[in-house]
């Protein structure tokens, strides 16, 4: 591998120099540049770790062999319409992503069982609010969309909180402790089922907009949504008027269409909403590297690789 | 027990209604009246279930043979200076006690993990702060001050949800994966491996302003803070200036000296200190009232009573 280039586009400047940190010590042999460096030679770059690349780019290096997603989902790599075909696409998912989507999900149901954004509301505007007692987390309902390799782990975290515990997957599965629901033919039920639904859906075709009007209007009235998936599937006029009409009591948004969440944003002012900047599963670059020496390791060996985008599947 | 009467003092008029809803089914024998109703006969007032009683009115019964306190603690009925002596007083802990006190100070302990008072303040301001990634609960030490029946069963949720978990306890313990200090003398090294310390210790002559500056000097810098235990354990100045040097990275507060918290208090505006109006362990009416039950159906069969106040530990 002497000679192949690593390009990097993610976190930007003050980034690259702790990639460029970790990749020295894991990867002693492998060029790491900037994605704006005008001394990378396009004929060397044979892997490309990015976020959001700038449409086109990734088309101009014809020895490409690997695309890094520097997050979980791939969407923002998808949308370049240039986007070179045959290329393996592989995902960020680390045993610390599991943890930190975990404690993030287990964090947004203790508190939307408490009914925390309410009582931030009430500290910030000098009410002493000690009706607002809640409920206990084991008589509590929770719903996870998507069993994937986040969902799963999510899905544990919750029982072991002592929630009752509901999934939903395109295909039946059992994993320990956990209700789940198989296929759109059982969406509904599932719903039913519902005092707080996580999204952990992959962005696909079928699920974009998925928590619109119809959805909210299947929940039992006064559950609350923790949206942790990709800001595509949230229409968010529909959870706006589920809010105000008293349907949904909270949220806790992390992840949005637009980002970053512009300072005057509805949902940012909402008094049931608790917005997170997208953090729920952001991984340290140390971790982040590790996973990508991995993966680099596994693609020189011819080892199979961990995590490829099956666009088949479309996750 | 025909004719026995129990007197309640606890939530005011509303809640005396539901209070003997739940005892005409669960002790139909027994007549329940409120604090200040005008027909209650004196002397047969065998039981008090209060919250706060008013100094000097427990001694008017003569022939009263145990008192409830409607919360966990009991230092709001030892505050009557005409408290009757040989008189049993009962505690309140409940199963509901013990899940309600876990799902708070877990909801609390992944809140400070994830810098969550932060994240509100940058919410309120309209900033987007994708740099608030904090930390993972496995790299995270939390020291729970108080292993009896609720800090034992806080410290396993704790573990549950993959913290590093140390205990504090007056004498030496096995507890499953927490590593126990035991009294005065090690206090100090507990202090030195928290990065969340969290209070649930009983109100004695010994713990009284406990939570203050030597205390918070012993911390390591950017310690957090979740204040669960009684109002007088925390002095409230002491960590004000801790949050405001630095020296404390961030504290959730759910009881104070003063209750209700002033609307124009320091700590429930500063932007380090989420605020909860005494609801860590609130219980159902329903739960306390089959706590009560269990307890005077022992007293009636002669059988050892389960947390009964011992003055000579102090809780």
């Amino acid at each position: 591998m002497q000679g192949d280039t690593l390009l990097i586009k993610s976190g930007g400047a003050a980034a690259l120099t702790e990639w460029q940190h970790h990749f020295a010590r894991l990867m002693p042999g492998l060029r790491v540049y900037g994605w704006d460096d005008p001394f990378v030679d396009a004929r060397n770059v044979k892997y490309a770790l990015v976020y959001q690349p700038d449409h086109g780019r990734l088309a101009h290096y014809p020895r490409l062999r690997l695309i890094l997603s520097a997050a979980a989902g791939v969407d923002h790599i998808l949308a370049d319409p240039a986007l070179p075909s045959g290329v393996p696409i592989v995902r960020m998912v680390t045993e610390e992503t599991r943890e930190r989507m975990s404690d993030f999900v287990a964090f947004a149901a203790l508190a939307i069982a408490r009914d925390v954004p309410a009582l931030i509301t009430a500290q910030r505007d000098g009410r002493w609010a000690n009706e607002l007692t809640g409920r206990l987390a084991r008589d509590t309902r929770v719903s996870v969309l998507g069993l994937g390799e986040l969902g799963s782990a999510v899905a544990t975290r919750l029982r072991a909180n002592g929630f009752q515990v509901n999934g939903w997957a395109r295909t039946p599965r059992l994993l320990a402790g956990v209700n789940v629901f198989a296929g759109e033919a059982q969406l509904d039920a599932l719903l039913a089922e519902t005092d707080i639904l996580v999204n952990l859906l992959p962005d696909t075709h079928a699920t974009r907009g998925i928590l619109g009007r119809k959805l909210f209007a299947q929940l039992p009235a006064g559950a609350s949504l923790i949206q942790v998936g990709r800001g595509v599937h949230l229409d968010r006029q529909a959870l706006l008027d589920a809010l105000d009409s008293g349907r949904l009591r909270s949220a806790v948004v992390d992840v949005f269409d637009i980002e970053p969440l512009p300072p005057d944003d509805a949902l940012r002012h909402h008094p049931k909403v608790l917005v997170t900047p997208h953090i729920a599963s952001t991984v340290s670059y140390a971790a982040r590297a590790r996973q990508v020496a991995d993966v680099l390791g596994a693609h020189l060996r011819g080892a199979p690789l961990p995590f490829v985008y099956d666009a088949t599947r479309g996750y």
